[in-house]
């Protein structure tokens, strides 16, 4: 195994490049993943590795020897000093592993004979709620994410770190033009507003497919993205208070859909 | 109004150890807003700013002007160089409004004759998680919540800015040891759990007052606060998912509750 101590060797600086910068990222169709959870969840779902980081100290650990054992022979093996794998590890305690992947290319989208939900997000740029909201869709049984051009990187470690595997079973289409993709769907479009029109959630019929729009934190939807909806919910909140954050209000609609679809 | 312009004065000092040092927070019992909007929230809710800090360009801000003339006269009024502001607020375009406040003592617990839930969080570290389980809390209407020694601190300006004004609306209940407040805590007690005899959250009667329990994302609740849960829930995810974001859980479960008591 190849052991790099120095931070001007070239790989090293490939990798700390894909932690930092997103461009690179997309220039390299890659990202890093932090962590043996991640690691797993993406072999679980067939997703090769490129390489594997190790830090010294995670070599002895059971938890990755296992997970070393699933690596395909093509998948480049490289420790890293304890003190260059600080530097690519934004968490306070570094579990020690890391995995350069390519970004899956999404399969093109047709919506001919549609059954499941799609979720589409405007202009999220907190990595933390963009990858909560990744996971719970994921959870929700989401299959199709789309997102517009003005959100954070689905795929930087952050993200990744936040949607904690979701990634891997989720289909996320970036850089998406929202409302031409919304002219083909043939479903409801629904969107959360506090706006004298909005129906309450709970008493939607969420049973048939949705398309549910969440906007940024701070602005919402954008008008032109709003317009397209075809019915606007709202969540019936506590007098005194006014809003939720953004993974919060999603978490309460695609899980009060469920909850329709169960009974 | 006073002008700061170096980084050596003593009151500048102050306000940075109040941004940066949990402990100086404490001992002084005071916490420092960011931003105009938790400032209209803090003196909707009666709260009065011991002291006003505002950069050059806050004070052309109509939003601002308004804000100014509902300060108490025992309010000090002080500005700051850009420089500086920008140094005591960790957003990227500091909203240059800042806010000192005496951090609110909660009334004496008593849970006699109650019918309001409470929310106790255990463990649960990640400022922004701890914000975003105050915020739905309050947009809940729960009114009482109760932290274990071993969360983040509530006051802290990250918690204050993902809680979006819920700090004000609440009694939050600091270091509390959860086990001996539940003993006094005469309804059902709930928490989330993979476990073979959890009941589906939606099959549960939830509107008699609960206690919610959330632990921490990584570990969970400990066994002995666990122990405490007269039932446990679990919400229905999709097959080959597993987790939730403990605010995003957190959120599905307190707005179900919402649901049937508004049925």
């Amino acid at each position: 195994m190849k052991l790099i101590q120095s931070r001007d060797n070239p790989l090293f600086k490939h990798l700390r490049a894909l932690v930092e910068d997103a461009r690179y990222r997309r220039e390299q169709a890659a990202s890093l993943l932090d962590g043996d959870h991640l690691l797993r969840a993406a072999l679980d779902a067939g997703i090769a590795p490129r390489r594997v980081v190790l830090g010294a100290r995670a070599q002895t650990q059971e938890l990755v020897t296992a997970l070393l054992e699933r690596l395909p022979p093509s998948c480049e093996l490289l420790e890293l000093s304890d003190a260059l794998l600080r530097q690519l590890s934004p968490v306070e305690t570094p579990s020690g592993v890391l995995a350069e992947i390519a970004l899956p290319v999404p399969a093109a989208v047709s919506f001919a004979g549609a059954t499941g939900d799609i979720l589409l997000l405007e202009g999220v740029q907190d990595a933390g709620n963009l990858g909560t909201l990744l996971r719970t869709a994921a959870a929700a049984g989401i299959q199709q994410v789309f997102l517009s051009a003005q959100c954070a990187q689905a795929w930087s470690p952050k993200v990744l770190r936040a949607g904690m595997g979701a990634h891997f079973v989720l289909q996320i289409h970036e850089h998406v033009a929202l409302d031409e993709l919304l002219a083909q769907w043939p479903g409801e479009i629904l969107a959360t507003a506090l706006d004298p029109r909005a129906e309450n959630l709970f008493a939607i019929d969420l049973r048939p497919p949705v398309a549910w729009m969440f906007g940024s934190e701070g602005r919402g939807l954008s008008a032109g993205v709003l317009a397209c909806a075809t019915r606007l919910a709202q969540i019936p909140m506590a007098s005194g208070t006014e809003s939720l954050n953004v993974a919060a209000a999603a978490a309460i609609c695609l899980f009060e859909q469920r909850r329709q679809r169960s009974q």
